[in-house]
């Protein structure tokens, strides 16, 4: 295995001292008893599993019950200046929950009721360790639901954490969009309300947002107060076969354009469709797909549908085939959210690397093509797939990490992918995140003055570099 | 004239010294010419005209022409440690544009040109003293239109700082849902973009966000990307009476809830419409009434209305009024906009007062109507009207200067119409920003961290508290 190189300061200078470790953990584990745990396993577990970037363990893990609890942790670790790493359910891809200078995860785990429903507001309150699906399971008699859905079944504080998104938030927006407020606690120990629960507010800086993508480098989510939706009246989707992977990105920009409110519209390219047939036993097209959803009421839907064909046709894909029974659509959705093991099982015995970029939608086409240019010049294997409404797309790279220079060629095509990105007025990651794995993209991307301005803002808010650090933005 | 008092430390105190703001003015006059203006009638355009709260005119006016004049003045500012005010139209309502303590109020006027427009992207990038009408005069050739609509025909930097909503944000959000990038001058002269184009991103920490909302105290806007949407193919709105302000809110409550995706749905009670049919001649039924609008296809809009037309009814609303002709409802809506002015015709020789809050939709009808019996039992005159689908209203508050009880009458109702926002879960202002006039709210509405919060990221941004000084939060 030959992992990645982490940016990071001289790790071993900047890890606190043994002693101010065990006298955090001594404390911790009197006010928490069996809460507090030092297995080696579980501490690994809570350390980066997803991807390449070497594990990294916490010295503890600690499992709080309430925000109270997350107070009293923090004042700890504060006290001993040991480092803190918030963990929601560690699905996250970029190694935002290792511990690349030890010290406390705080696992929310616990920490997963839903405290309030208002259905006349559309909204909800709820603990950071409750789950996208177990928020949705609580909400279905109400009629309501919670639209984003990353494929994993994340926990809502790593979802704000890591300003997720994912397949319908061409229409519902990303977290930053369906975020209300945030109860957060500060590295001070301080437990800080960023808004109230109205629907819109101008008053004073936009502290929810900017604790939302902050991957726990700022705060602790403890609360988030969220945005519902009624469930849609009518839904209704299908699959798409296309000629080329262009083609498709063409329907997909004129579909945006003429503003039909497509709630999901996903690529895949022909890798990831024989991936999907092997894995989830499919008999899909082997070509170039979209996966499209519509919401809306009957005649709306119908209305969507309609015109979403007849750009289809024009740009010679088709035929759509409707999966007009609700278990046929859960399954070619199950299928789409079965991708990256449907990949990672296209070469047994491989890392399986899951990257992000998102372009303008207009370079998306070129973007995509290219890639997969790259991809087949470098000799290597990694099927796309696409929230292409969102002109954000995610490769996965199946690297034999025994295999150096296949290893040499993946790192050299995920530069290049991001470069290539970048030059299309994109971003080095549409939704996974800085974390370890994109930090030295970010100068490239937005330019010294940014990155000044995030440490700046880093150390205003956390002093003595105690959240999370090592992720994002290297301390002033 | 009783002015309220702004929040401030000893201003006499904190004003740089006169050596410095001459100097200052010297090097601005050699570096812009008849750009920089000391005339007294500019300074006193260029601060708070818009509310009882005093002018505080700046010491100086520059215009500049490009990001890298307003680089300079920032740097000749900086120097001299001199306050900097940016300036966009001056129709911010809470003193934003004021100078507490002098120094330079930068006008961005002539940065008013449309720099790119990406149809297929469906974004554009623009100067911040292009103004929204200009704005959507040059796109509408392209089929495309900015959807923000504040009243008044602001400039977008503005729009940006104070994170302005209007009548149709309940459809399209607000600026900060409109907004994928920035350029902005910091305190320390370097220029900083916040994001690429990419419609989302997951790359650090939204400074795009964070600068939306700041009123110019954390730097200067000096260009923005911005989301547009294609011209709706069709469009159909109308006027709803109802019998009373409870009917209508609950009216506008299940419209919201069923998900009719309604563009504009906006309250006026009976004296604002009283005001209405006075000022711009109109014969609507003076009762509390609902002006809508749907955006969307032809079939799309005529269910939504038909689908409204049954809520209404239900709530004992109606009949339902619609203007089908364009030009009628131009005139239905620039009625509206009007409505300031209506109201303040209603009593002359007044000073009107415009303030805002927004609290979750179901308090709203209560909030509505305690509000409209305070200022029955205050006997003042104030017309209400609200972007009710977020919540979200405005009290047009008419008040006689020369009558000191009805000053303080009137200074106590707007305290307690915060009182009454906060204690059902709202803000102190929806979308006119904290400026002056409201900073005194922000610890009851956030609390002491936030505030303390917001302190220390001013402070690390701009650690001389140059920015446009005293508006949001007192520094450290």
């Amino acid at each position: 295995m030959t992992p990645v190189a982490v940016p990071s300061r001289n790790a071993a200078a900047d890890r606190p001292p043994e002693r101010a470790v065990q006298a955090a953990v001594l404390e911790l584990t009197a006010e928490f008893g069996n809460l507090v745990t030092l297995a080696a396993s579980t501490r690994e577990q809570h350390a980066n599993t997803a991807t390449w970037i070497p594990n990294q363990p916490p010295d503890a893990v600690v499992f709080p019950q309430s925000t109270a609890d997350v107070q009293k942790i923090v004042r700890i670790c504060a006290r001993h200046k040991v480092p803190i790493v918030p963990f929601g359910t560690g699905t996250s891809l970029e190694g935002q929950v290792n511990a690349p200078l030890g010290g406390v995860s705080i696992d929310t785990r616990d920490m997963n009721k839903v405290l309030a429903v208002h259905a006349e507001d559309l909204d909800c309150v709820v603990q950071p360790g409750v789950t996208r699906k177990q928020l949705n399971e609580y909400l279905r008699d109400q009629g309501l639901f919670f639209p984003l859905d990353p494929g994993a079944d994340a926990a809502l504080g790593g979802m704000a954490a890591t300003r997720c998104s994912g397949t319908n938030a061409v229409r519902y927006g990303t977290m930053k969009d369906v975020t209300l407020a945030l109860e957060v606690v500060l590295a001070n120990g301080e437990i800080m309300r960023t808004a109230q629960r109205a629907k819109k507010s101008a008053a004073g800086y936009d502290l929810t947002r900017l604790m939302i993508g902050s991957e726990g480098t700022l705060g602790i989510i403890t609360e988030l107060t969220l945005r519902l939706h009624g469930i849609p009246e009518a839904i209704s989707g299908g699959i798409c076969p296309f000629p080329t992977v262009e083609a498709a990105c063409n329907a997909v920009i004129e579909t945006i354009q003429i503003g039909i409110p497509v709630a999901r519209i996903e690529l895949l390219d022909t890798l990831q469709v024989q991936a999907v047939n092997a894995y989830s036993k499919l008999t899909l097209p082997e070509t170039p797909m979209l996966l499209v959803e519509f919401h809306g009421t009957e005649a709306s839907v119908a209305e969507q549908s309609t015109r979403f064909g007849e750009i289809v046709a024009e740009h010679g894909g088709g035929p759509f085939e409707w999966a007009t029974r609700a278990e046929d659509r859960t399954r070619l959705w199950q299928a789409r959210h079965d991708g990256y093991w449907a990949a990672c099982a296209l070469r047994r015995k491989t890392q399986a690397l899951a990257s992000d970029v998102c372009v303008p939608i207009s370079r998306l086409a070129e973007c995509v093509t290219a890639t997969q240019k790259d991809i087949a010049d470098s000799n290597l294997v990694a099927p796309i797939v696409g929230h292409v409404g969102d002109g954000n797309f995610h490769l996965c790279l199946l690297v034999d990490l025994d295999d150096h220079d296949e290893v040499v060629r993946a790192k050299a095509l995920l530069e290049r992918l991001v470069e290539r990105a970048l030059a299309m007025d994109g971003t080095c990651t549409g939704e996974h995140g800085i974390g370890q794995g994109k930090m030295k993209y970010l100068e490239a991307e937005l330019g010294r003055p940014a990155l000044a301005a995030m440490a700046a803002i880093k150390a205003a808010l956390d002093p003595d570099n105690l959240l999370n650090p090592g992720k994002i933005v290297p301390p002033l």
